[in-house]
């Protein structure tokens, strides 16, 4: 049950994870650097956000961080409350009769200056309305699609699932094939992960230690897949087909992404919800 | 009324101004260049495409320049006809009850290397269900604003307009200031100009002059707006601006534009709807 307790909970361990992700990504920053690149090595920025004027209804914080390994990394935590919009409590899990909401969650999205590092996009939630559930995802978007990497990311998200249940890895992944993809150019945004959503087991303990080793697995996983490709060097070629990748992901974050859309058409916070766009895109 | 005799006239109009525009860019090319850009001067390439696989249906002719001082240009002529789906039927006037359309336009995105000439929008169209009207519009968005060049845009709109109705300049200026514009941001895309549609006064041809007018003012004042700043060199600063302001372009582009919006998700022909992307883009 999604007591204030509990709500805590939820809330230290996005704050912890969104710590321990900073730390190992700025490790990165110290520990390489590409001869293409001449950047400094970079550091996390943190900004704080409030949702509404009054203070009543909760914020999050940015953390951003452009580097010499990452172009442009952001990782977002949030804890937002109050009441859904008549229109928009139609739509979510138990608000037909009470609009109040309590939402908290951590969002990643690295864009890479390298073609051959893939970039990434990881977020878990917890939603509680009077229902209360947890949903998230990881996915990658290599521009130079590797087997070796992209077994090691489904791998790492498999026997993760696994411990929990053996049903999720394949039913995640299925269902993050199909979220993320554009219809307009019949093609998928990457080389896929896992999406969920609405985990309520009836067993909240479990169904929160299964939203914890899901990051724990990108935390692990998503750093060793930058440090496997990190000596590549490129061509401009292959820099420019890495431009062209990223306008399909703007495409899709702005066309298709639930989360942008409503975020944008909502009044969220711009600078935190746009963190996703990449920093440089092209178009033929 | 849409004879079919009134159709040929109208598709005849869109391809004779493509071919002056093109010609008019074209002598752009030849005559100017900047010393910050390597390009060799452009000459646009034409592209057909069929809307159905059947050859029923129609479809349009793209025309993309890259080259010196433009760089991406599309001029995009179009016409298609057949039976809109149920679903979209009931959001278009004169199909409720008869599915049936006629439609044919020209479409131009304009974006320059140089932060100091406005990107620019313009496109006309006449379609016929068993109603008919003609609609449109043409825009500006400039990365560094000055009040000359807007003033001359508007100001040969303004006059356009006024010799088909004095009511129009100032009702379509309106309707443009509030379609471009980005809610999320709280901005307008750029400087306005006019955008119109559902016109129908029961005089055909008027109506129809009044769309080719609006075709021979941008045909005339934009590629003057582009001569005037053609000589102003830039800063690194100064074309970081435009990328970013260019961000903002694809974002109203894929979050707002009917046309963008409506063309994706039937199925439109990807290459011609996406041809106003910026070649370039930055989110910070």
């Amino acid at each position: 049950m999604a007591t204030n307790k509990n709500k805590e909970k939820v809330e230290s361990w996005f704050i912890k994870l969104r710590n321990q992700i900073c730390q190992r990504f700025e490790e990165i920053e110290n520990n390489f650097h590409h001869n293409e690149i001449r950047e400094k090595k970079g550091r996390f920025i943190r900004k704080k956000w409030k949702r509404l004027k009054n203070k009543k209804g909760g914020g999050g914080e940015i953390s951003i961080m452009k580097g010499r390994i990452f172009e442009k990394v952001g990782v977002n935590i949030s804890t937002v409350y109050g009441n859904f919009s008549k229109e928009f409590s139609k739509q979510v899990p138990g608000c037909e009769k009470n609009p109040k909401f309590w939402a908290s969650g951590i969002s990643i999205v690295a864009h890479m200056h390298s073609p051959f590092i893939t970039a990434a996009h990881f977020n878990t939630r917890h939603i509680v309305t009077s229902k209360s559930w947890f949903g998230g995802g990881t996915d990658i978007t290599p521009t130079m699609p590797d087997k070796k990497n992209i077994n090691l990311f489904h791998t790492s998200l498999n026997k993760t699932c696994d411990i929990h249940n053996k049903k999720y890895y394949k039913k995640f992944k299925k269902w993050c094939d199909e979220y993320f993809y554009l219809k307009h150019r019949q093609e998928t945004r990457g080389a896929g992960g896992i999406f969920f959503d609405y985990i309520n087991t009836n067993n909240w303990e479990e169904d929160f230690d299964f939203t914890k080793d899901i990051g724990k697995c990108f935390l692990k996983t998503y750093p060793k897949i930058i440090e496997n490709n990190i000596k590549k060097t490129w061509t401009k070629k292959e820099r420019e087909k890495l431009l062209i990748k990223r306008g399909r992901y703007a495409e899709f974050n702005l066309l298709y992404d639930r989360g942008t859309q409503f975020g944008l058409k909502t009044g969220g916070n711009i600078e935190a919800i746009l963190m996703s766009m990449p920093p440089k895109a092209k178009w033929l």
